[in-house]
């Protein structure tokens, strides 16, 4: 066990419910991170407070960025969530989304004097966003230590990504083994103001067939 | 001449009003970036605003971050900005800032596809800032490559700081050369509403040596 300090992206779905009970499991004081930034789905930041209380975090915030602003994606435009399966990068992606997030993330961990973040992203079932592949988290990893204060006095900041290479399935039944409840977590694209799956959108086939793989009971509320 | 379109990073300073001209001279279709983070130089937002109205660009954009939130800076917490000359990292430094900016202005750039980042850093003023410096920004770019739809593709985004190397007197002649205006612009740490400078932190004090230096009157309201 350790008294190390992370900070956790927690986006109130699944995957990053999941990171923070793994990073609660490996001894970590952790520090809950969320971004307001203009999402449709605007319930998953009351699932990701609620997420944060029960699994148990040293702090939690919610940093305002308007990312609307700069356009380019069906989750903060008037671009419509597909509910068909589509191949290449889907319009479901936010141009440099992760980016963004684990910046700002790098920033609290300077000011926490944390040498860890940990990130849910996954390169099985995302492999459509760049952002969500390892080649991709080791440069950023490398461009982090170049850009703080602590980085460069030597204290090395590691980007753990530990679902990068599971399945939805494995992920499910790794969160269970560790107390998660699903039934916090919302993954839709477009859940309804009572938290709501669709059911339709891709987030919610990916989740819906994890839990069907994993053979446990989906807790998911549909519409 | 090309019709290639380039973000550009603007703070209202003399540093981005020159690369912004710079830009220009080059060709470019420029899209101004600045952000409202907290700071409480609030009036260099404005002094921005008047700078790309003056300079000339196809778009300007604020984004909205509240890096107070995460603390840790003179510049935007209750820190009292210093007066006297200092060593090391300097507590104005704002953590993971230029990261933060430069990955929205990413992300914007991926939806103008655009290539051309234009950031006004500068090693031999701000060698204090580990986010000012050579392999920073190239380690930025690298990671920048990897991160967006757009990069993967083959598009390769550069990052330009045609500041890098220059001292401040070389920047004032190069803008003054160009135009620039630098009465519309604000270096002041704690300009006051009126976008007077205090003529005492570090800022006014780099600015005012490099107009003597570059023999050239200084425009710059003081207080």
């Amino acid at each position: 066990m350790t008294e190390q300090r992370a900070v956790i992206l927690l986006s109130g779905g699944l995957d990053s419910a999941t990171v923070l009970a793994m990073a609660r499991a490996q001894g970590y004081r952790c520090y809950a991170l969320s971004f307001d930034y203009g999402q449709r789905h605007r319930t998953e930041l009351q699932a990701a407070q609620k997420i944060a209380d029960r699994i148990g975090v040293d702090q939690y915030k919610t940093v305002r960025i308007d990312l609307r602003n700069i356009g380019g994606s069906a989750l903060t435009s008037d671009i419509a969530v597909p509910e068909q399966e589509s191949t290449g990068i889907p319009i479901t992606y936010v141009p440099a989304r992760n980016t963004v997030f684990m910046s700002i993330a790098l920033g609290w961990a300077e000011v926490l004097e944390a040498d860890a973040i940990f990130v849910g992203v996954n390169a099985v079932d995302y492999s459509g966003y760049p952002d969500c592949r390892p080649d991709y988290i080791h440069a950023f990893e490398a461009m982090a230590n170049l850009a703080t204060k602590r980085g460069v006095e030597g204290h090395k900041l590691k980007i753990h990504t530990p679902l990068m290479q599971l399945t939805k399935a494995q992920i499910i039944k790794e969160g269970t083994a560790l107390g998660v409840d699903y039934a916090l977590t919302i993954s839709c694209y477009q859940a309804n103001d009572f938290g709501q799956a669709c059911g339709r959108c891709d987030s919610c086939r990916l989740r819906r067939q994890g839990f069907i793989e994993a053979g446990l009971s989906d807790p998911t509320l549909y519409q």
